[in-house]
């Protein structure tokens, strides 16, 4: 189909996540139409981005600068911990806004399945980083999965003992979410957290 | 969210076609997360593209080399030329492996409305190719819109004196197609194209 040159640029682009086959065969041949609208920019933002962005010591967040943005913003409060899996979850609660605390991003969740044990994630860190002095309280952000679950009980854990609390975060009904569409299990978790109106 | 490099590589991703920003965004962290397996092979095959990579002076492919691997293909019957609207075309029909002749690629459709004249499409090459000789017919492969067929019929025209056959492709119910779900100018056509069993 048009030179190994092509077929090598459709395959990188088909090994990224919601690209498949297809997609990537249109992406390959809209970047060769459109060299200097698409194609450029799209290598000069890759080598930049390859050459400049680094992981945050302190927490784990992608930024070119170490420490990050968030943790060198001396303007949030440093004593809310906000634990997460990945950066990604980390970008979506900053485009939400609604938290100014800072973040430590795991990397992972515990996972006897694929392997992935306490040594894999940055827990340590997490731990080294709430003993050594301002944090008041650390909220365990993970998601509501057996694994999830699991790896905040774990953590909660490794945390007693210090003097700070250690919340989850709330679980219900998802704000514009019908009754005849959830799980049981979110159900439940909404019957039990149920409050006066 | 994390340096100016990393919303310059969303952005660049994001003008992709089949990816919105959400999705640009999940790209661009695995890119950054997985360096050696995503983001290197992926600049590397985006600066080979764009070096080697090139538009075939005869039939308007895009292949590393000129004319393609097609017009160069001396076990294709050079008597037989299939008119496409774009590369993307082209490539499915190899990929089909049912047709075994020439192809040229005009670059789009006639379209009044977006004022794409004869002049921006490689129409003239095509005439000029088809005069020059060993051309028995031209296979009109156009999309069955108002500008595939306009443009087709306009093709047909600048074609005629030449002692040639034009076809254009079949209509009818696409293979597997369900009636119900057929629109009535496909319907339309299929009666039209009805044969004996």
């Amino acid at each position: 189909m048009g030179g190994s040159d092509i077929e090598r640029l459709i395959q990188a682009l088909a090994r990224l996540p919601g690209l498949g086959p297809r997609s990537a065969r249109r992406a390959a041949l809209a970047l060769l139409k459109r060299r200097d609208v698409l194609l450029q920019p799209l290598i000069e933002a890759l080598a930049a981005a390859a050459a400049n962005v680094r992981s945050c010591s302190e927490c784990g967040n992608l930024d070119t600068a170490d420490p990050c943005a968030v943790c060198s913003d001396a303007k949030r409060d440093g004593g809310l911990l906000c634990v997460v899996e990945d950066v990604a979850d980390l970008w979506a609660l900053e485009r939400s806004g609604l938290f100014r605390g800072r973040y430590h991003v795991l990397g992972g969740t515990l996972s006897a399945l694929d392997g992935v044990g306490p040594e894999d994630l940055r827990i340590g860190g997490l731990v080294r980083r709430v003993g050594a002095g301002t944090t008041r309280e650390v909220i365990l952000a993970l998601s509501a999965t057996v694994e999830g679950q699991t790896t905040a009980h774990y953590i909660a854990d490794r945390l007693k003992g210090l003097a700070i609390i250690v919340s989850g975060l709330g679980h219900g009904v998802p704000v514009g979410g019908e009754l005849n569409y959830l799980d049981d299990g979110t159900l439940d978790a909404a019957l039990k957290a149920r409050r006066p109106l």
